[in-house]
């Protein structure tokens, strides 16, 4: 059993309500929870991230991995669903991301359009991404283009997924982009500007140097998840993987989520820099945890 | 096992090869065939069509009726789906119908368009269906307000599902709308002119008065709805149902067009106009067809 | 009591829903009833309807009325509305007809668009007001400006009621504009092309030449205007008053309506075709029927 | 009684009377003041701001708050209006915030516009709100973007109220932000771009530090505040409540403050920030105090 | 008799002379010259102008002393204009201000644009105001904006009045922002750039520290102005009155302007610091020196 709202108590349009029931209902565990798989890190960060799993460099092998491993989802870049989506069209939901940018510059954070959400519907996608920089000095720019992608999200019925992460250097002086006090701010803003679903980082209660006072109490990693969860409201949230890390604390991370009334986790890395037996064995232990919180 | 083409042998786009998958393979059987459920009629021909059975007077009760009896899709216009779907959104596919008509004034064939492509997007359709009067005197006004549909429809990856309709007083001297020569050309028409899918009404062949001298011959009805599925070529084919008919009359049309290829069929009075039980046993029987022939 | 949906029962869009619950909860008895004052005879029929009462003719006085006697609504044409509303914005709801004509070409029956939605958001409108001719072989070109409103109206959360007449020589050969069978075919054609409240007349099921098989059984009243209700489903239900008549007639009618699960009346002519006082003293008489079906 | 501008001496057009008079006079005392809930604090502030009663969390709570205590407005972000007032619709006066920031970024201060006025007539609100921050470096780029919504405000009947806050290091120095020559120069600059009403601080004439000479004189609170409503003029004025603070004090600044011709208060922090039950009671307090300056 | 050029010696198109012709001919001494009412202090200086007056800073005050003192026109912002103006339309000519700033920030002089020549052709405006500040650092952004205003009061007809304001460092640098060298340099930036009317403070040729060598002769107040009047060629020339300074001083700068060319005045401070029947006493002189400069 989860706390986490149903899809009729969240406020949503009617084609929205559409996508994210297909989404969570009819894919993956078809149990209202959702594993996603992002593969947008060849623009993020190049294909330096392929290289411990040379097989991941080519979109078809991943892109079967979420068959295979039972996703609820692909969040990818109009590149790759151009020339790759056709293959696989409707066995698994496509997330298009629509923004993104490479990490070689050093600049204040935004992460520019290269898509639409019309790139999106035309494609068959059951969601859009969005990456807002919480806390960028860039900040006006960010909510500009946010605002229109939202805009057309509603106006065709496209669930839309915030990957709402804390960034800059104010963030990183009040305790950096995964303290609770971040990561909290970072859902609350996603739920504020309208998005449907976000995704945010597990909050470290730990990191406080900086953090705002009301932050710097003694919190368990428990009690910040829920937090975060709470401030989210009716957004759903979905807990990213980031940088590899041990399977012990990752499917730890993902079962407290979980009990905390996420929706999901969105998981990339993690997976596909394994060899594949390796990757559906792990996703295997997700899926075991979401099992767990049906809705 | 079926002669009709699978989906990705039929130049579909991304976007619509992706709803059609969703329809054919993730909902009914999920065998490639489709049993769509239209409800159109409340405007077409008015409350009348209702009074046999009149829990069918609401849209819940019916829309109910297509998830409970496993059908792939839903056909209502514009206002049943604003008003509807969002209850049953994702759980069974809605096919928005664009246009549609009251049947009465006494006007030349044609069904002015209430609503767009991009409504359909907005509500999570997965098809849009265009009624196309084939023969109509009024066939000019009729092929450019369907153009316009076509190109939207393309625009946004939307499977675009033609009512191919012989109707007029040139088609009623010759042979009538559901002659083999009328239903033949109308699946042509349809294919002609871009639709994804055609709904036409099962050919008879024994309607000679009037027909063009090739039709003439002698055809069984196995021979007729195979030279129609052939006609469509990659454009899918379903079987109308149309009025209310003896069910042993409708099984073997059922079966003779699975048989020819066709994709699926379309079933509305025969089977709301029944009560409850008698709907989902008859629904029974046509599913039991359509297991014969997976893609 | 009464049977008719709540708001949160008819799938209606935020803005939609706001403004019905200020027209139907805030206003008039404040119970979930409503009770409209119409005032575009001036147009449709000219000034000759202001004859019986020449105070009429002021759109002030008449506007003055609608507010002394409590009522849901005034709905007037733009130009009333530029030059007279500003004086009562906010204390009378405001319902903005878009379309309109007057009664001297005999041409095919077709209400000419003279106003926008912008423009009913502009004035502060709480709803705007489409006629749509049913069965007149303008169908076609009534469908397609009716389209352009009702998608108009759904972008800006602007309540649509479509004054729903059955006209034309098909109508008038079948039945008439009042049969039962129009009356129920007009109801749920608003219905299915997207109305949120539907006008109709009272119907008449006695009114049996030409209709179709299934109206000419014997109907009670009451059942014939449960059928229209029924045939509205998630479109509330106004009746019209129409040309003046006994008040005896006229509030058992209204009296009929309620119970069936009628939302409201829409009189006009009965109401300022008398002098001030007798016009509130009916009207005091609606609302006292109006009163006993709360929800 | 007061000596505050009756609606009809503002030279407002058509529907921004009408929004105005809703607020004003059918809703809270509906004796032409108001007090409205602000709860943009989430965006603005972070959940930190909850952290005094984590109830204040949950948009649904303090909606129902503002109901309970008789608001006559809540003014809220697009996201929590999208997902929460439709439960609420129509029940109490929605101001949608079109701009607004995180406090994370040091950079000069400058709210990013989220949402459009057209969101707000789709979303049934009664008035939008814009922050201005008068002094900023970014002054250009604020005014540009307040020109856009000012005009598409005028367009559509929308009630303008402009947060009018100063702020920047040039308002620092001269003052500080709740200066009455601050206060006073924002509520004028609000006037002078066309706001329909303005939220401003309580003003301290005791900050005289680098404040223009004629500022340097003896004022009292009183007379400050009714300086700030001349400046004002046509445009209406409420007065911020800002961080919590003491009851008494707050009290006695709104007796102030309505006795100067304000129009009304907007408290949020000093409401939600306490328990459920003392907020009714303080919000009661403040409705004694409204009651007394009826218009 | 004057040197001016008459109105039609300007090459104004018919719209531009219209409005001209009826400021300058049907309003005010209806002699071609005109004195103007600026008041837009309110956001450029905040309402400490107001201190010496308190009267004034009701916008409706200074609007009634413009038309009691036979001014040609009254300059304000977009927010007085859509609130006062209304009780004194045509009555007196509008000059809608389509720019203006708080003077509290420390940035580059820059005038952001808050109106459009829409919102004054709307109003009724006879023309707009800009402020261009010649010599700020901010030059090419005050040019870009500049161009989208003079376009647009072209295709609408509408004249175009230029505050020209030296103002910068390097003005400071160079004389001041009122040296004769300044205001020359800035009445020819105004005629090059396509003004209509220019707006241009009274030169002081004895301010010399840092202008170019040219200016550095010897020239009287009266050769200076000419010499202005001169480098405006087809534009016509107001001068303004600046700070309120004393009468004798203000007067005979008046008369040398009109005797030089200029086609009025446009005093602000001067005239509604003043109590009110001081302001009517100080403008009958200002009128007496008008009438003796018919064109």
């Amino acid at each position: 059993m989860t706390t986490r709202p149903a899809l009729d108590e969240l406020g949503l349009a009617t084609g929205k309500k559409a996508r994210l029931h297909r989404i969570l209902h009819r894919h993956g565990l078809c149990n209202g929870t959702a594993i996603f798989l992002p593969y947008d890190q060849g623009l993020e960060h190049g294909p330096r991230d392929f290289f411990a799993n040379p097989a991941a460099s080519d979109p078809k092998y991943v892109i079967s991995l979420a068959l295979e491993g039972g996703f609820n989802g692909i969040a990818i870049q109009i590149g790759l669903a151009e020339k790759f989506y056709w293959d696989f069209a409707g066995e698994v939901p496509l997330v298009l991301k629509l923004n993104g940018k490479t990490d070689i510059p050093a600049i204040d954070p935004l992460s520019p359009v290269n898509a639409t959400v019309r790139d999106a519907v035309r494609l068959g996608a059951d969601a859009v991404g969005y990456t807002l920089y919480v806390g960028s000095p860039a900040q006006e720019h960010d909510f500009r283009q946010y605002l229109a992608i939202r805009d057309e999200a509603r106006e065709l019925g496209m669930p839309l997924i915030v990957w709402s992460y804390p960034r800059g250097p104010a963030v990183d002086a009040k305790g950096g982009k995964d303290s609770f006090y971040a990561v909290d701010y970072a859902a609350r803003t996603a739920s504020e500007l309208g998005a449907d679903v976000v995704k945010v980082n597990f909050p470290h209660p730990e990191k406080q140097d900086g953090v705002p006072a009301p932050y710097q109490g003694k919190f368990s990693s428990q009690q910040a998840i829920e937090a975060v969860v709470r401030s989210a409201n009716r957004t759903l949230l979905l807990v990213s993987g980031g940088e590899r890390a041990g399977d012990a604390a990752m499917l730890e991370k993902a079962r407290q989520s979980m009990e905390a009334g996420a929706t999901g986790l969105i998981f990339g890395r993690n997976v596909w820099q394994r060899d594949h037996d390796e990757s559906l064995r792990f996703v295997g232990q997700l899926r075991d945890i979401l099992a767990k919180y049906p809705s």
